[in-house]
């Protein structure tokens, strides 16, 4: 059975002769618009204003921005290239503060060209696109082995929820969290979601709903605040959410109201997966409240596509993301299994 | 001192010689709009499509149409009268389903009606007349003592949380919940206020950020799905919500999302409080899962503002009410005083 999202659409993002070619989300679901970010800074700006978001996505764009960089390098100065190269990547790593895969991403760049031993700059290029295909095709593998394991606990009939966009919009192609709902489905299993419309800017609204209801999957829309009258009324089975970074300890950081949806699911009894793969968790931390968390505009909060709808100077608190700390979380959903979250890095 | 939301705007809804004149709460805070209703349809519609909202105001709404119902009928033959107020009444009880203010005023007429010795249609429209602006009275002096009783659960620099408007605006003219805070700081007491937005209709960003900013209160706007890290965070010290109808064991329904605020203040050992009238106790229903819950059009879901967000056929669940237990209630807060939930008729 083909994979359903690879059917249904273009890469979330890809390499191309001209650019980095991505999907612009903010113009979903109304516009399927792909853009060419020719630069670093236009590729900065598309991870800064979410036109590519998701953090395995995050991740890819910020290994070709590294590419570009080197590619629009001027002139065959090696040494003058790699301090080029240097800034680029203290460049991109601004542009997202959360979502650990953009570091991991630019480390494993660095490490490239750090041992790199060749003797012009258009070699390094071609090792450095080839790093980053290498991360491309391991983001796709990688999400499938997600969704195979996490296939395994969707059971029949069962009502998932969901909350912002895990899926493929949210990867190169294929998904995590949303990625388990593609595999399950192609293993014939019946099941539906209830997608979380996640303010503020309405990735589950926008993008989930778009990509299941292409996959053919049963899906209906809730707002944020809805999700826990439908678990006390029991129909919710589970909870299947992505992940922008993982602690040591198995603290996880996620879009906001992540949190809240695994405290609601401890008190109805409900179990609470997050889906990720292995480079979300960050070695680095020992625990989640060392996160940093992105705080966004307050224009996101008090107006929706440019329609104001709260008085214009309203004092706004509006972080990105918030962490679940790892006893309300029932398994990770990773590429090598499914994992207690004290257990990630054992 | 004065009484702030009074000093600032006109009543949210009056009787005037040409009919019910009411703020268009679907315009604000965007445009200031007063309406007037001329006959029972229009305020029918008007209370349908929350131009009036907010359990209170739709009693009141609810009493006049009554009024209304009698000042338009033509001719003096009382015994037609009173069947075309019977087939009124009737028909103002289809508006909406949850708030029981609604049945509660319009039981208040009926039985003016049912008790009405005169002998002319004229002279029953000044009965009723008097009858709604007796209970108008009434709205004004309750809730002011729920205001005081409340005062006194707000501590110097606490950050009190809340949902949709249960102001002024939900009221004649003062609130309940955030009568409260208007008694408060009448009072000379210091503290802030966090409004969640309240999707899908936004009542809490459209209306209490206007009201308290209008009133000087500080008051910071959040989506719905941001209360629970702020609560984790140790940023919110109370909650304390209006609501649409308590059961006699003191289970409430109120706005959609109240029960997640409930269950998360809970978890997180904060008060949760609940302000009200008497009125909206309905002596009728046992417990809280009797109480029938509207469920509004997809559209307010996929859409805002007239702005689709979402897939424009996607399935949406869109109820416009929750139900949270007595048992994580704290305390109502009434005219009679602070009363625990499941003795609130004892």
């Amino acid at each position: 059975m083909t994979v359903a999202p690879l059917a249904m659409f273009k890469p979330t993002i890809c390499w191309s002769r001209n650019g980095v070619r991505l999907i612009d989300q903010t113009q979903l679901p109304r516009k399927t618009v792909y853009l060419t970010c020719p630069d670093v800074h236009s590729l900065w700006e598309a991870i800064r204003n979410l036109r590519v978001r998701g953090a395995p996505a995050i991740g890819q764009a910020a290994a070709y921005a590294v590419v570009l960089g080197c590619r629009n390098y001027p002139g065959d100065d090696l040494a003058g290239c790699h301090r080029h190269l240097a800034k680029t990547i203290r460049y991109v790593a601004t542009a997202r503060p959360t979502a650990v895969n953009l570091f991991y991403a630019l480390d494993r760049m660095a490490e490239v060209i750090k041992s790199f031993r060749g003797t012009s700059v258009k070699e390094l290029r071609a090792v450095l696109l080839e790093k980053a295909q290498e991360m491309y095709r391991r983001d796709q593998e990688v999400c499938r082995k997600i969704g195979r394991n996490g296939a395994r606990l969707i059971k029949k009939g069962s009502r998932i929820l969901t909350v912002c966009n895990a899926g493929a919009l949210a990867t190169v192609d294929y998904g995590t969290a949303l990625g388990v709902f593609y595999a399950a489905r192609e293993k014939g299993k019946t099941f539906s979601v209830i997608a979380c419309e996640t303010r503020p800017l309405l990735q589950g609204a926008r993008l989930t709903t778009w990509e299941l209801t292409r996959a053919g999957i049963d899906v209906t829309l809730i707002c944020d605040n809805m999700a826990a009258g439908m678990m006390k009324q029991g129909k919710i089975d589970a909870v299947i959410t992505g992940a922008d970074r993982i602690t040591r300890n198995g603290d996880t950081a996620n879009k906001i109201g992540t949190y809240a949806l695994a405290v609601l699911a401890r008190y109805h009894q409900i179990p609470f997966y997050v889906a990720a793969p292995m480079s979300t968790v960050d070695p680095d931390l020992d625990s989640g409240d060392k996160i940093p968390i992105e705080e966004r505009h307050p224009d996101e909060v008090r107006s929706i596509e440019g329609v104001f709808t709260a008085p214009r100077r309203v004092p706004v608190y509006n972080p990105a993301f918030d962490v679940t700390p790892a006893e309300l979380i029932t398994a990770l959903i990773t590429e090598k299994g499914i994992l207690q979250p004290d257990r990630v890095l054992s």
